[in-house]
C-alpha cells in the first residue's frame, strides 16, 4: 500500500479515494492478491520445510467467514476451520468440499454435530467429554463413521493478551494435558467404534510473535502422540498445531514470517517425531489472522475534530466500536493513514474515536496525524481479520460493506446494511398494539 | 422473579422453562411490567421532588432501541434520545412522535442532521463544533428552525468504568466547560438566526452509583446557566442533566433507588437556581440502563462442562460474547440462576463461558452454583440494557430472539436470526466466479 505519484493512496490496485466515493464510508476493502499470496506462503514454505507425509493449511474461518474469502482460499488449495454452524453454513454455501472442513468449538451443540455428520464434514475437533460421548452417540445412530481430532489444552502460554492465550490448562477449550483427560480422552474414543482418530490437535492462542512457544507445543504434542502408542499400540497419524502467527499493527512490531513459522513448527515435530521413533504426522496448520489481516484496511470520513488544551484530542470518524470493538476490547492500536499524501511534515498527536455513545469506543489512541479536517479521508491498516467478523449494530449503526479490491478492479462482496435492516426482525406484540388502539379511542388502557 | 411452587423460576408472570422450550435458547426475555415499573417511578418521583415549570424523562434508546420497547416508553409519557439515524428510524417506525425525540451523537454526520431537520426532532444535542456550523447551515438551507440545547463537559468524574465515565474535561463529547467552549459554543449558537438555543445538556457517565457526582454537575450546569444570562442577557429555560443511573448486577451492588436519585438532581438543580436568581429549569433526565437493565434476562441451555483439578471450571452455555460481550468490554459480572430451584445446599464456583472461540468469550466469573448438568436451563439477570444492543454475529452465530412477557402472556418482540441471514447480504465478484469457472474446465485459473 503506497501513494501513487499524485499523492493518492492505492489499496488492491485502487485509488482508494474513489473506492470511498463509489461504495460510501465507512469502508471495509480487502486485496485479494495479499491474500492468495499468504495463502503461497504457507503452501510454499511447508512443501519446502516439511519432509512428512502430508501437510494442510487450514484457514481459520472465524477472521473473516464471508464467501469471497472462502472461494479465494477454496482455489488456493487450503482447508478450512469453522467453528460453529453459521460458518458451516457459510462454507458450504460458498461450495467448500465439506472433507476439507474441520469443525471446531468448545461447546457444540446436538444440532451442530448432527448438522456436520450429515454433511461429511472432515475432521471433528473434539473439544471435551459432553463433545465426544455426543459424537460417538450420534455418529453411531446415523451410521456415519466421524473422523476425529482430539483437541489438547498443552499447558502453554502464548504470552499474548489474556482474551486470546488459549493454550492454558485450566483453559475453557480442550482435554488438559497435565491432568491427563487429553490421553483419558483418546483412549476412550479409540473404543467407540463409530469414530476414527485422526490425530491429535492443540491451539496456543493468537496474536503470537514467539516462535519459541509454538515449539514447546509440538514438543508436548509428539510427546502425547509417543505416549498413546506407549500406552495403546496406535499411533496417531496426523497432529495440528493450530494457528496463532502475530501480525504487525503498528510500525514497532515485529511479528516473525510466515516462512519462519512454519519452518520452526515443521523442524519442531520432525525433530520431536525423530526422537520418539515415531512416523512424520500429517501436519495441519490453521491460520486466520497472517492469513486475512494485512488484506485489510478500513476507510473512514473524518467529522467532527475536539482539539482539548489539556488531555487528549480526538479525530472524530464515521465508524466505531460497532465496527471496529478491537480497541475496547483488547486495547488494540492501530497505524492510521491520511488517503491524501501529507503535504508537510506537521504532527500531532490524536485519538481517533468513533461516533458511538460511549468513551470506550475507540479505535486508536496516541495516533500522530498532519492537519485534517472535516470531510477527509483516513485508512486503519490491518484490518482484515477479526473486524468485520466482530461488527454489531450498537447504537442501531449498520455494519458497513466490504468491497474486494484486485489489481484495480473492485465489487463489493458485503452489501453494506440499510436502516430498514435494523427494524426488520422487529415485532410488536398485539397486546400492545391493542392498547394504543384503546388510546388513540380516548380510553385510557387496561393495566 | 423467583421459583412457584414447583421450583420453577418465573419472570414476567411466565414459566422461564415454557419460554425456553416454546422460543428455544438463547433467550432474552423482557419484562414489560418492569419497564412500566420503572418509567413511572421516574415519573412519580419528578412530579413528587420537582417543582419547575416542568419535566421530562427521555429513554436513553442506546440502552435497547427496538420498537416494541419504544411502544412502551411512549405508551407511558416519555420522551426519547436517539444516538443515530438507525436509532431515529426505529423511532419513527415506531410511531415516536418526532417533537419528542432528542438527538445525541458525538459525530452526527451531514446526513443524520439533514434526516432528523427533515422529520422535526425536538432537540437537537449539539456536541461540538462542526455540528454547530452544519447544523446552522442546514437549517437555514432548508427553513427549519432547529431547538438545541449545547452539550457541555462539566469535568465532573463519575467514578465508573472509565469506558463510560463521559463528563471529564477531555472526553470526546460535548463542548469543554473549564476550556471556556461551552460559553464560546452558546453565544455562537444565539447568534444563529435557524437555531433557538433551548438550553444545555450534559451526561457524567454510565452505571453511577454516587449521587454526589450528578449534584456536583448539576451545580456547575446551574453556575454556567446563570454565567451565561451575565454574558448575554438570556436565560436558557431547559437543563437536561443526562442518564446514568446505576443498576444492580450482582447481590452485593447497592444503586441508590430511583426516587433518591431523581430527588437529588431536582433539588441540587432548585438549590442552585435558587442560589442564583434564576428560573428553575424545564428538567430533563435521560435514564437508559436503569429503565431497561432489570427488566431483561437471558436463558441459556448449558452444553459441556469442564471441571479442573487446578484454576477455573467451566461451565459452558449456549450464548457467548457474540450476545453478550460485557464481561470482555467491562469485566462485568452477573447473577446467575438456575431455571430449576435446586434441591440442595452444594455450591462450586464456575466460570460461565460461551460457544465463542476465544478465552475472554466469558458471561461471568467467580459464580456459585449447584450441580448442573448438560441440558439444564441457567438465567443470567439484569440483561435487559447493552446486551441484545451490542450483539455482534463474531464467530457466525445467528443474534437470539428477544421476547416480551407480561402478566403470563409472551411474545416474540425481535425475531432470532436464521444461518440464511448470516449469508444473504455475502456476494462473490464474477472475476472469482469466472476462475471458478476455468477451473472446473480444466484450464489453471489467470492471475
Amino acid at each position: 500500500m503506497d501513494y501513487d505519484e499524485r499523492g493518492n493512496l492505492r489499496f488492491g490496485g485502487c485509488d482508494v479515494s474513489k473506492l470511498a466515493s463509489t461504495y460510501g464510508t465507512p469502508l471495509h476493502v480487502l486485496d485479494e492478491q495479499v491474500i492468495r499470496k499468504k495463502c503461497r506462503e504457507y503452501m510454499d514454505a511447508f512443501s519446502r520445510s516439511y519432509s512428512g507425509p502430508g501437510y494442510r493449511v487450514a484457514y481459520a474461518g472465524k477472521a473473516l467467514c464471508i464467501k469471497a474469502v472462502l472461494e479465494i482460499v477454496k482455489s488456493e488449495g487450503l482447508y478450512l476451520d469453522v467453528c460453529s454452524a453459521g460458518e458451516l453454513v457459510t462454507a458450504l454455501s460458498a461450495g467448500f468440499p465439506p472433507d476439507k472442513i474441520y469443525f471446531h468449538g468448545n461447546n457444540k451443540s446436538t444440532d451442530e454435530i448432527l448438522m456436520a455428520l450429515k454433511r461429511g464434514i472432515g475432521r471433528f475437533v473434539v473439544d471435551n467429554w459432553f463433545e465426544l460421548l455426543e459424537l460417538g452417540r450420534l455418529s453411531s445412530k446415523l451410521k456415519k463413521r466421524a473422523n476425529v481430532l482430539i483437541r489438547v489444552a498443552p499447558g502453554v502460554s502464548a504470552h499474548t493478551h489474556e482474551y486470546i492465550d488459549t493454550g492454558q490448562s485450566d483453559s475453557k477449550f480442550g482435554f488438559s494435558l497435565i491432568e491427563g483427560d487429553a490421553m483419558a480422552a483418546v483412549k476412550r474414543a479409540l473404543q467407540m467404534r463409530s469414530l476414527h482418530v485422526a490425530g491429535l490437535h492443540c491451539h496456543i492462542g493468537s496474536q503470537v510473535f514467539n516462535l519459541e512457544s509454538f515449539q514447546r507445543a509440538a514438543w508436548k504434542m509428539e510427546t502425547l502422540r509417543w505416549e498413546v502408542k506407549q500406552e495403546t499400540g496406535v499411533e496417531l497419524l496426523e497432529l495440528d498445531m493450530g494457528g496463532g502467527l502475530g501480525v504487525k499493527y503498528l510500525e514497532g512490531d515485529d511479528p516473525p514470517p510466515i516462512v519462519s513459522y512454519v519452518e520452526a513448527v515443521a523442524h519442531a515435530v520432525e525433530e520431536a517425531a525423530s526422537y520418539y521413533g515415531l512416523r512424520y504426522p500429517v501436519l495441519t496448520l490453521e491460520p486466520g489472522r497472517s492469513l486475512v489481516a494485512e488484506a485489510g484496511i478500513t476507510v473512514y470520513r473524518v467529522g467532527a475534530i475536539k482539539n482539548h488544551r489539556v488531555g487528549e484530542s480526538y479525530v472524530l470518524v464515521d465508524g466505531g466500536m460497532f465496527e471496529n470493538p478491537r480497541h475496547a476490547l483488547y486495547g488494540a492500536q492501530y497505524t492510521v493513514l491520511p488517503v491524501r499524501k501529507p503535504i508537510t511534515h506537521q504532527r500531532r498527536v490524536f485519538t481517533v474515536a468513533g461516533k458511538c455513545c460511549e468513551s470506550g469506543d475507540v479505535i486508536t489512541k496516541g495516533c500522530e496525524l498532519p492537519p485534517v479536517s472535516a470531510g477527509d479521508l483516513l485508512a486503519v491498516t490491518c484490518t482484515g481479520a477479526y473486524h468485520y467478523a466482530m461488527a454489531s449494530n450498537y447504537n442501531r449503526f449498520p455494519r458497513p460493506a466490504v468491497v474486494m479490491a484486485s489489481g484495480g478492479k473492485s465489487a463489493v462482496v458485503v452489501e453494506r446494511e440499510s436502516y430498514m435492516d435494523l427494524v426488520k426482525r422487529d415485532k410488536v406484540p398485539v397486546w400492545l398494539e391493542a392498547k394504543k388502539l384503546a388510546k388513540a379511542m380516548g380510553q385510557r388502557p387496561g393495566m
